[in-house]
């Protein structure tokens, strides 16, 4: 008889719940999505089911209605009723007896939840910490796939430096990203952050923050740079959809300028602010 | 409220069943091992759980009883009851609501199958085909992870090209290994695959080959060579644990000599198993 074992529980195999055989265990064989409200409007959610959409067809998951999706999204954030809240969902190719390759029939599984951001004021007045970690991560960091196991580590190699977050280096010395975000320098009048290629996620929250340093008149380069050239930014800072700009005052135990939140940081988050209200 | 969604069915974040809020799903954080019996009897189990014991240590998943795993596989094997049988299991950082950095009081979570090893007389008998994909993966795949959406594409790509693997070529042109297996070639007397690194899994088929290769008096070279080197190769041949040795026969639809399993490639199944028996 063809048995499952859950913990220290046997099941036969055919009445195994779908859950566990899906391919998001076996294989990471899914992608996701986070947006956020602020004061009880989702964010640039357009833009989150686009990238859903492309991440669901770069990796062969077909026939996803992302109208469906976007009903769920916001059912569940209407049910849950939190003004601010951290949306999160993933869909898998489904559920099957472990085999890498796929078969066509397969049901895709759906996973969200809704939970409360916590406050990140202290992190915008005061800036954060991180820490750079080598780039272990697949060739296909434009798919925001389940395989996410080099950016937990690093983030908890960053984590156990006092650091919120860490900043990926590939093999030539070139900064990526973030483990969870976008990684900026600020350098005069000028904003420069990794160009997109299949390196890096293309960002929802590097776009408006792109988008807020044109507002600004700064320049903005999207052109790679070294750790070394971090250091000697004028300002530093993150972009990330649950936190969108959030300054970085310490890079790798080096303090930035004079350690605080950078002025043209400010007036990005001031700017950034005003597309989400 | 805090709320979590399967599919289209809301449930209060405290009340979702413990296996939605797996690691595992959120980010492939955990590691598995596949081992299989010959005739009624698990063959390497010491190996398999002293690198499943490796890949926990290597992702800071502590605390685990290797013992308590043994005494899971036999027992499930036991139950079971099918002599040529395959076992895979995984084991899981635990489950939380998601958050890359983890906390030190997760409880890991386990899951196994039983399943029939299909018969691969004819793989074995005719040899199979082989397409290479870009190594797409991540730079640690000395650790047997979950983080396997590299190895599923690839294997996916070759099966549509009617191959029975993906053979992995780095960006310098070198082979890595096979997306399920590790990749030799034999030229004359010596057989050749590449050597263990973080780029590759230290497959224990591999090893078992090897020793086979010696105990054929063939001389082993453990060095990287390129896929125009394979194509030149005697004879070729991939190593997993399900299916031990079997022959390559195609490689990119190039056929490998007379387009027959090489003698070597026969000796040397002849040899692996006589360890089984």
């Amino acid at each position: 008889m063809q048995i499952a074992m859950v913990d220290d529980k046997f099941v036969p195999l055919e009445q195994i719940e779908r859950v566990y055989l899906d391919r998001g265990f076996f294989f990471g064989d899914g992608v996701y999505e986070v947006v956020r409200s602020y004061a009880g409007r989702i964010f640039a959610l357009e833009e989150h089911l686009a990238r859903f959409s492309n991440s669901l067809g770069a990796i062969g998951i077909s026939k996803v209605d992302i109208e469906q999706i976007r009903g769920r999204v916001e059912r569940a954030f209407e049910a849950a009723g939190i003004s601010n809240a951290k949306i999160y969902f993933h869909m898998t190719r489904g559920s099957a007896v472990r085999n890498h390759v796929w078969e066509d029939d397969l049901e895709p599984n759906f996973f969200l939840t809704v939970t409360e951001l916590p406050d990140d004021t202290e992190q915008k007045s005061k800036g954060i910490a991180v820490s750079t970690h080598p780039d272990w991560r697949w060739k296909r960091c434009d798919i925001k796939s389940l395989n996410l196991l080099a950016n937990v580590l690093a983030r908890q190699d960053a984590a156990s430096k006092g650091c919120a977050e860490a900043i990926f280096v590939d093999d030539g010395g070139l900064i990526t990203e973030g483990a969870g975000s976008a990684f900026f320098a600020v350098f005069g009048q000028t904003i420069q952050t990794a160009p997109l290629t299949s390196n890096i996620l293309p960002s929802i929250t590097r776009k408006f923050a792109i988008e807020a340093a044109q507002n600004l008149r700064l320049e903005v380069v999207e052109e790679s740079f070294t750790s070394q050239r971090a250091r000697q930014g004028d300002e530093l800072f993150i972009a990330v959809t649950t936190r969108n700009i959030v300054p970085v005052v310490k890079f790798d135990e080096q303090t930035i300028a004079d350690g605080r939140p950078g002025k043209n940081t400010v007036l990005l988050i001031r700017e950034f602010l005003s597309f989400v209200s």
